[in-house]
């Protein structure tokens, strides 16, 4: 709760009708897409600009109260759940475009801006920012950044990392930083810039931001190529790859996944195949051509039962939507989906799917598995249900084992999603003691106190997860982070 | 002086061969490529492992000796003078090409494996290492790696940021991390890989690193377009861009700059132009062709007097070469040769060079101009005489003039060289005060004590530099950073 005096101060800043903390408000803003996690704030705050959430953040450091910066909540690591109460900082109404430089080929807006309508506006002009989030129709700019968010565009073109070269930020004490900016080459101290993208709102409140952009590329054009077994469609994304072709999409589904999705989205896709690839190159129209003619011969040759090219734009443009939408379409068959993105090189895809596979059934389990095959990105996704405590609980079981089996392949706990709450428990095995030391350290000169986004990135408590058997590998480690969900 | 102790300590580490602190050895390594800058240390240790490198920074850290982490001392910012005395740690023995990994397209080495080196081995394999440092010669990957160089196709494929994905390093204590992996996404926690690149060893001793690769252009081919004006210049870089071109290079020669490298190269070069750009494009053959056929179009349109295609790869080559020894032709014109690096958002390119210009008059110096058109990235280069301390003294005058002038047009003191020791006192003019402070906190964060590379990065006593007029604009932040030169 905070006290009338704090109320009225944080109200001086933004107006009455931009300050809430009725039972509504908060309850609306005490979770995000995330299952499982709710915490209630004790007040949510709506800045127009800047200065008011320098405003806000001097009244918050005054009187150390947590700030949980938000964009649009479709974050899938309960990154913007304000576990420690405190202000939910939502950014929506900073969400100006402010300026496409097409002499410099860069973008600046404001953090709120919708993803989607901040493509549009881009390719509007001739130009393109590859980074795109399957979310992208709802999240926000600021929320990309703020997670790293990753797409299907990965291999060919980066994540958000690879285009932010500027950034406006408030940091917890109120102070303003203006880090990089239009300049493709800037080694003026510390990169700034590339440590806020992806510090998922504990480290400062993104408001402003530079990226780069490209030329949009003339053409398109998808295909699917169908295979009856799964090492065999691994086998394509390494010739594919080996072949010195770098698609812009190379997506993978697994069968569980091509029923799912075709269900909900009817476009014929082969629902008896074992595993299909999605694939997409852009660019040139005759370069276009001849990678895909290629792309078909080496499916083909690594085993593919079939190859389809899209005829039209239209026809691939549905391919990619539907698998765009997967997610939408497997949280129709149970009440809970939980999606994660364990990442490994690409040439392990084939052994993590199966790594997956057998997982799922070890906990008996229903896991589907589909993802970014180009760049090793895959989201096991598990379709339960909430109220069910003892299945959740295998469900934990299962992902814990297959965040492990991603880190003894090579691999990362996130490859888009970002850490969050959820992940916290796992960092150490990615990053090690030393790593996690030297991250709370990097918080610790940021945010001395510990206000922004409290309960992210670092566990807490080691309250929630982990199953390990002693004798598996890492058992020391899984141990350490083991004990109860948290009720929530 | 190290303690008879001490020496015993280390020598027992490497070995009585790799710890050298005969004079030779040490004045061998006091200094760097930097003119003007020499300070002796007390010791140089060159380890064979990074277990060695380890045990090094164990015994320094016990005993509060300074280490200064060196590659080939290529640098240009005083990066490994060791201004502090204690230990060059030399990393050059540090050179095993680990693995070049085509399924993933990555390459792992430790970080004293020479750049040149590097880039015959990755290209035998149809890969390709883009970040090509004019210095590749003789530059180490792990000195490209602290000062995150660039080079000459920063403007197509980023500079040597956006390529480290994996980094092995250790700490001030001793501990060593690992960072990342081959992994194209990951953003499990602070994204310290990126954090490293560019620190200048001020953070931590680099001992392995893991990059991504891409498919090595099938084709390239060169082209000069030569200008009687330099606004036709500038206006030719603007227009390939307005046409969605990126060229790989596109490289700005002023007049100065064309006479001085004509002189040296003898590749008939037009001495009487007042601006050249020689542009360069790789990729697919039919696509390249296309592309210098639009550029061609353009520059003519913007007022190029004459273009010329290069009808050879090899006559291609040598403009290419030519540009990249722009250096060593200006070196012979003068006894000292101090080049910089402002940088500014490319459409301020010709604003920029007429300011470099005016800047040199006012002073009465000799500037030559050149550098990465394509990304703003200028290298204005004085030839003087560092036994003559007037001129030397308005040499520098010039220089603070140029780096204000560059942050004014919304630019940065440094595009690819690195702050060091020699842009320390106009940090702040970039980052602001709030900058500097956040940095000095992640410096402490990394190496509490203040071993690492000290006296580089931030401005120490604020005794070199800076001349202001006090009427003009910034003197306040102009003056706090004034004082007098030092003597080295």
């Amino acid at each position: 709760m905070l006290s009338p005096s704090i109320r009225e101060e944080l109200i001086a800043i933004v107006g009455a009708k931009w300050f809430r903390d009725d039972t509504e408000s908060l309850v609306s803003y005490s979770y995000d897409a995330t299952p499982l996690y709710q915490s209630m704030p004790d007040g949510v705050i709506f800045p127009s600009s800047t200065e008011e959430v320098s405003a806000i953040m001097k009244v918050c450091a005054k009187h150390k109260i947590p700030v949980v910066t938000r964009g649009a909540g479709s974050n899938l690591c309960a990154g913007v759940v304000p576990l420690h109460g405190g202000i939910v900082l939502v950014m929506t109404r900073m969400n100006r475009l402010i300026e496409i430089d097409q002499d410099n080929l860069t973008a600046t807006f404001q953090t709120g801006l919708n993803t989607k309508q901040f493509h549009m506006a881009v390719e509007d002009t001739g130009l393109f920012y590859p980074p795109d989030p399957s979310s992208m129709i709802i999240c926000t700019m600021g929320g990309n950044i703020a997670l790293g968010a990753g797409g299907l565009r990965g291999l060919k073109y980066g994540t958000t990392k690879d285009y932010v070269i500027g950034l406006e930020a408030v940091l917890a004490n109120g102070d303003i930083i203006r880090t990089g900016g239009k300049l493709v080459k800037d080694v003026a101290g510390y990169d700034l810039t590339r440590l806020l993208v992806g510090s998922g709102g504990t480290l400062a409140v993104m408001t402003e931001a530079t990226v780069k952009l490209v030329p949009k590329p003339a053409y398109r054009r998808a295909m699917l190529a169908i295979f009856s077994d799964l090492p065999a469609s691994a086998r394509a994304v390494s010739q594919i790859i080996a072949n010195r072709i770098t698609p812009c999409t190379l997506e993978f589904m697994d069968q569980a996944t091509i029923k799912v999705v075709e269900a909900f989205a009817k476009i014929g896709l082969p629902v008896e195949a074992e595993a299909i690839l999605a694939i997409e190159q852009d660019g040139d129209e005759a370069q276009v051509e001849k990678d895909l003619k290629l792309i078909e011969q080496v499916c083909l040759q690594a085993g593919a039962i079939q190859v389809k090219v899209a005829a039209t734009p239209e026809e691939g443009a549905k391919v990619m939507e539907a698998r765009r939408n997967a997610l939408a379409a497997l949280s129709r068959l149970r009440p809970t989906t939980i999606l994660e993105d364990a990442t490994v090189p690409r040439s392990k895809l084939a052994d993590m799917v199966l790594e997956v596979q057998r997982i799922a059934a070890k906990y008996n389990v229903q896991i589907c598995t589909f993802g970014h095959a180009g760049d090793g990105n895959l989201h096991p996704t598990a379709m339960t249900d909430a109220r069910d405590e003892e299945e959740i609980h295998r469900v934990e079981q299962a992902f814990a084992d297959i965040f492990d089996a991603a880190i003894k392949l090579g691999g990362t706990i996130t490859g888009e999603h970002g850490v969050g709450h959820v992940k916290a428990p796992y960092l150490e095995w990615k990053v090690g003691a030393t790593g996690i030391d030297i991250m709370k350290r990097l918080k610790a000169a940021f945010d001395p106190d510990g206000l922004l986004n409290p309960g992210k990135l670092f566990a807490e408590t080691k309250k929630r997860i982990v199953f390990k058997q002693p004798e598996e590998a890492g058992a020391a480690e899984a141990s350490a982070a083991a004990g109860e969900k948290e009720g929530v």
